[in-house]
């Protein structure tokens, strides 16, 4: 058993499915307004763009994407797109928001084998009340003694919610999907990352390094990873 | 000087202007929209129901806001609304998204008295990114402790919050503008609240009741009430 005090998750994409909903979104959004653009356009790099541009006043998230893609929507059009159009993005929106949480296989299992073995907190980001419905609504909240919702996962926020636990980083173990958002920022705090790839990833989060982690296919392999199996 | 532990305060239309940059919104969508609105049609009312209606699923804030204007204006409209009208209206979010944080009168000076005696808190609700910009861009976050954002003012979150500081309820103070969301709740758990109104009240925080409290007129009056002026 690996020496750590706390087991820390990734939730969207490490716990359950989310990325591929965005995706769904953002070809539905394409389909939509593609017949109003300009030749020419690239209408998903524009949108891309636009969700770049807005990402430090809207933060992430289902909303954020949904203002986003209204804005794109006119922009890429020069306004032509018909207001039913708009009205299909806010569809859009209110269906992802409302979506019932999709757990990614053996989730639960291994968060109850995890878990006898070791304080488990979940550190998402992203939107406030879309977050902690999915957290209310997924059946896993009791698994973790804490669960925080943060602006963005730098190492400034990581080092904030390990102060308060009285943990140091190099005894907390970080599990997630993102190499950009849940491993580099805790390895840079001195602290241990375990990366399971989800098979989407959003542009916004890619980034590249040279740093080497633990990377598991499925968070099946955890329990043998940390030497509890 | 008063027995408490505590003193946590609520930010918007407590500690700075909140509520009259969403009324000039409103304004602004009423004076948009209407021209396209059909003939009896409360376009005021109409938006507020739509809010209303998206509580529960979009939460508070800005974002929330905005998405609920641009809904609003397809429905009010049966989609007459030109693109042109929809763009004025993310306008109208991205700058209230960006303005500077208006500090109510004296507000600086009142904490500064209140935290030479207390230990200071900030509890808040609405949209993540944009409550942590303000706290953020105030210049009044060092006199805080601890800044909560919450989904929503219940006891239930204000119970989670003191007791994630091991104080009792009895022993907290808490300042606020909203009778339903500051001051009802706290009293709830046996705590003590002190009611700051501001000129404007949003529709949805409006809540009858019969309870009795401390009303002062304007922040300068509470050093005094505490009994340290």
């Amino acid at each position: 058993m690996k020496p750590f005090q706390i087991i820390a998750f990734d939730a969207d994409d490490t716990l359950w499915h989310s990325e591929d909903g965005f995706h769904a979104g953002e070809r539905r959004f394409v389909e939509l307004v593609s017949p109003y653009a300009a030749d020419g356009i690239d209408v998903k790099a524009a949108l891309t763009g636009v969700e770049r541009k807005n990402l430090s006043i809207l933060g992430y998230g289902v909303k954020a994407f949904g203002l986003s893609a209204v804005e794109a929507a006119l922009t890429i059009t020069e306004g032509r797109v018909p207001t039913s159009v708009i009205a299909d993005i806010l569809d859009i929106i209110y269906r992802q928001l409302t979506a019932p949480v999709r757990l990614l296989p053996h989730v639960p299992e291994v968060l109850a084998q995890v878990g006898d073995h070791y304080r488990m907190v979940l550190i998402t980001k992203g939107d406030l009340i879309h977050q902690t419905h999915k957290v209310e609504t997924s059946g896993l909240a009791h698994h973790f003694t804490d669960v925080e919702i943060v602006l963005e996962k730098e190492p400034s926020a990581y080092d904030r919610i390990f102060g308060k636990y009285g943990v140091p980083a190099s005894e907390v173990c970080m599990v997630g999907n993102s190499v950009r958002s849940d491993i580099l920022p805790v390895m840079a705090l001195g602290g241990t990352a375990v990366h399971i790839p989800y098979p989407l990833l959003w542009e916004l989060e890619h980034v590249d390094h040279d740093e080497h982690f633990a990377e598991l296919a499925s968070i099946t392999e955890l329990p043998a990873w940390l030497g509890i199996a």
